[in-house]
């Protein structure tokens, strides 16, 4: 069933976006790849037409605009081309490091850095990661410690998106030692911090046009301007963020296994074998069919996420559950889509062949699947 | 996430309905389960009761309401205690025999028989599956012949639900012989009618109260007034009858699905092993986390459904990917259920174990999930 | 890949037993459906053709053949017709109860005991199992405390398999309250003993002709002779035991699941639908293919099982791999069956309904299969 | 349970191959990767140790070693270290092109070609796939022409492993043109041709240091000496040495599954995260359990396989079940071995996310698990 998610406005401004993702992205992926980064143009271009940072408020040179259907008519948008590295870039962008501003930031902050996000000029990222701390956020060892007005940050984060291309890091470090929720704060390190270094882009599996990097922080001396929300408002501040971070990377996904299966669906009606089209044959024929219902059904629930987010009523659960659902599902769906390509599913040249590698990390950024699966039974089945 | 499907009516309507369920259904259930049959008291007061026979026109003794909510509601309500066998003959009655009278039926045919499903005193039965054509409509072999004002059937039919009790059935038989989609007849044949017997109850895997049965016309006399539609408008009808009747297994299928979750989740919560909870062990806990979130995305699809039936623009894909994903899921979860139940689970006296005999059909009946895949590959890949 | 377990001697043995099928069991087994009980008669009848009871020594009038491949044997042929119910019990009685007394009765037992197991005259069960404690053995509240030469037993058992009929059961109990694994015994108790009296024969999903049923022990007083090896090692016997009882039903999943498939492989070889037998669609063609291929995959791994078991070898980590494997993979195999043969596939005269329902408590008895993978990752991965 | 393939004399050899590949594989494969060639030193000196070229007899400088399990040792030993591209070459390099040179070559051919595949200073690819025609051999364009003692090679084949290093190619054209078994033939394309020249190196998912490329003939003149067989017997050739390349496909992925399973237990046993080491979270540890089960199980399999082909009684039909089985546990032990590592699993200096880039293409090449079903099910079901 199609979805109804999108009016008219929605569709009118996907003329837009897809005309961005026609001229500025389409011809500038192959060089990205090589390039392992993606230039800087395209991110201003991405400002200037309102791809990026649109929920910017008016005041600071934005549209102000928070319905999520936007963002999702980019997401699909740069979905359908198969540009998961621009994806996962400016969803850290927008629904992270955005949305920590536009909630925490105080009225300074906003003036010094919203205008940046809203003209695709400041590039932000989240550093929470660590070489021994993944999803285990409790396990944190980067400190921050007063000095003066400032602040010093020692510690290494991984796994950063955008790590080298960001000029704003919203970083999570420790500032207090005893155990419990409030031990954690938020700092934002800019370009230039005296201390703060990047080491190398990691050479991942896929998204090789991400930027992904670790980043050093000896004895960074961040000003006290910088710290974003309260002391010890660390972790509540990223409890917040983390459901809009998982429905964005479910949203990828969908709309990933929606292009994913389209792209497989065109592939065995034209490719022949045996003296007929793939897709006469019962068995490709029928895996289609389950994974065709499947992209649908997960739909209808992404949408209801779109719109609870729409309304502030999603909650952590929902998120979990989305991200879980549809990360899995959009591995079956590449996993099958490369299958049927055959060979050429396994040559880069062919965008399923990119998705495959792409999307590995899908089921495990943004907390792994299993970490929403530990959240979903915590409400499910309760704790004694 | 919560469905936003219900609104205050039906929640209304609920509470007539699960008054029924606790006073009628309940303290029968077991019984039913010895006599293989359910008893017509129960039939009476269901129609009494308007939980029968909701769309029947006020002229005909009925509510008229068409609303499909308020049929989920039965079904949701007769779900949460495990009543399927009773599930499935409601659902024989009012979305399949009771619509294709309401489709078809002429002023005076009107008025015959639609009474009679107002108060539950008619059992309506659908009779297309024979012993040697299930899914394979067009090898139907029951004939319908004209004599004179009258037409005589032979033949004979299977898996036939309500078959014992059914006073109408509507008879799917074969009218011509030139091969097209124009050579099946629909025809009511009433309890009594010549030539018309019932053969044994057959002894299935579960479904134990449901009285299905197989049906034999040997020179049946079924006069010209109980012709259903025109003559050679059987096999049109019986497609335009389809959605629905997938629609209402797959809502069944859900509901169940959600029931035994329910079930499950509050065994696991009280069973202890190993000094804990059964529900504090990682592996069967993130299993109920996989499928509450399995169970959640299902229904939001479903949802949309229900609201495109109401709406009219349900399709015959849309219906088999919810009849097919929601017999699948609810397969999924009974057999979790089961096996989370540990030896109990085999226990008929558990409502799990019930369950998992009781649902095996799902995914046969009303098109095998097999025919779902082919009705869906068929318009995602189409023909050269 | 055909299976090179059985030498010339096996497969002379298996002439004798499947005229034993033939003759006994294949005539019988609707009566045993409808009565709920196996007659003695076959058990005796079983007995006095050596299909029970052949491990027992000479002197005690079996034949003392240790070679677990006869074994194999009877239950490939019981599993060819579908006779789980009469599977289950031979395989208690052989595998379980006499495999105990072989090991730890002492001489004057061994005279008592014996030789009612090579004529079949003597019906063993074992009960561990209570309402409160399945695969949690250390939760067993059974006690049985000395009261001058006897035993006095008090408690309740439950999911006795044979319960109803067995005349000899082997009942696991608490003798002492210090934790650790030398808290339990094992008590023979016959027929007659006071005190002891058997419930009602549970109501089960299937096997129905097994006579599944609870035991109650109030004040039953079992004389000294009858204490089974020593007291304190009820624990260590039963762990000794374990991998014989797995490694029984696993074989019995795999032999199901050959009969199960090459039923399905008939059945699709032979109905047609579309004008096509259902065999020559791609669709179940590939389904079958797959678990043709995880049968024969998974034979190679019980043979190389069942010499070790010849040899002394199998250890408890490989009997939990082989019931965990087998029994989910009978499972598969039945469910695709099931639906592959389509509405006939939920009615119970057909042999692959009654699997469907036989085979359910396979994942769950002998320990279930999430304490099969509990023992598996233990050695796996070790303990800190 | 332990394999018991070997014995004391292959575990001898293995020490052989494991030197060769510490010293000269582990040392060289991040070089590889960047050159996306592995250098022919390595060739060189696996032919010089007898890591290559086994079989070939001692009268042209090889061992004439035929017994299988040698190279067992091989493939276990370079799989344990995941050099999958130096295992897709040697296989190509020993299994199949070697394999058809001892199969089909003359007398004069074998004095020729054995010398260089014992002293491994000739690499052997082999040229099936076309762009056109993968799984479909069929429908292959390729054609030879007479000319005079020359035949005349035109056409383009692609998915040539080692492609760009190979000395030896052997080319599967088509001689002629009635329909039938009949039409193909085999030669033998030497570095050097004149008509003959490589394409790209084509960029893959992963096997990095796989020189995969495409090969072209235009006007290629062949000498008549170098037709391999007889005209007209290039397809039942190809169908005589697939079983082996497939069962060389499956025991690379059985031994990559036991090594990625290794690497991951070890992995969960080091690695905590909220306190606990991974492998104390039941979750991850079960799923453990069931994959050491499934590799298990699936070894007995092979081993079985390894010993009919030793006898040569490995069927067509014995070799796409171990092919498909293998291929497809290879996915699921690296997919769950990705997620358990993390973000760590995405990082190609992890030796399991350089798995799952190589291992995609083993479910497709060699003829795609969805041809392994249909010769499967061929045989199962047959023909009508």
């Amino acid at each position: 069933m199609e979805s109804d998610l999108f009016e008219t406005d929605h569709e009118d401004y996907r003329r837009t976006v897809r005309e961005f993702v026609k001229r500025q992205v389409v011809p500038r992926m192959e060089q990205w790849d090589a390039d392992r980064l993606i230039d800087l143009e395209t991110w201003r271009a991405a400002g200037r037409q309102g791809v990026l940072g649109l929920p910017v408020p008016e005041e600071h040179g934005g549209a102000g605009e928070r319905d999520y259907r936007y963002r999702c008519v980019v997401m699909q948008e740069i979905a359908r081309v198969g540009a998961a590295a621009l994806q996962s870039g400016f969803t850290t962008n927008d629904d992270i490091a955005l949305s920590y501003l536009l909630r925490h930031a105080d009225r300074e902050q906003r003036g010094r850095w919203l205008p940046g996000f809203a003209t695709g000029e400041t590039i932000g990222a989240i550093a929470m990661s660590e070489p021994g701390a993944g999803s285990d956020l409790r396990g944190i060892g980067t400190t921050a410690v007063r000095d003066g007005d400032d602040w010093i940050l020692d510690g290494s984060k991984t796994f950063i998106t955008s790590g080298i291309l960001a000029d704003l890091v919203i970083v999570f470090a420790r500032t207090g030692r005893e155990h419990g929720s409030r031990e954690f704060s938020l700092f934002v390190v800019e370009d230039g911090t005296p201390g703060f270094s990047r080491g190398r882009k990691l050479d991942k599996v896929g998204l090789h046009a991400q930027d992904t990097a670790e980043l050093f922080f000896t004895g960074a001396r961040v000003p006290g301007a910088n710290l974003l929300g309260q002391v010890g408002e660390g972790l509540p501040a990223l409890m917040r963020s983390l459901p809009l971070e998982r429905l964005g990377i479910a949203l990828a996904a969908q709309f990933s296994a929606e292009a994913v299966l389209e792209w497989t669906v065109e592939y065995v009606r034209q490719r022949r074998a045996f003296g007929r089209r793939i897709g006469d044959f019962q068995a490709p024929a029928f895996r289609l069919a389950e994974l065709s219902t499947a992209v649908e059904v997960s739909r209808a629930y992404l949408d209801r996420c779109v719109r609870a987010h729409n309304a502030g009523t999603l909650t952590a659960t929902d998120a979990a559950k989305a991200k879980l659902w549809a990360t899995d599902l959009q591995h079956d769906v590449i996993d099958t889509g490369v299958q049927l390509h055959g060979g050429y599913g396994y040559m880069l040249e062919y965008p399923v062949a990119r998705a495959f590698v792409d999307a590995r990390i899908q089921r495990i950024y943004g907390g792994t699947n299993e970490i929403m699966k530990e959240i979903i039974q915590r409400e499910l089945i309760g704790r004694p």
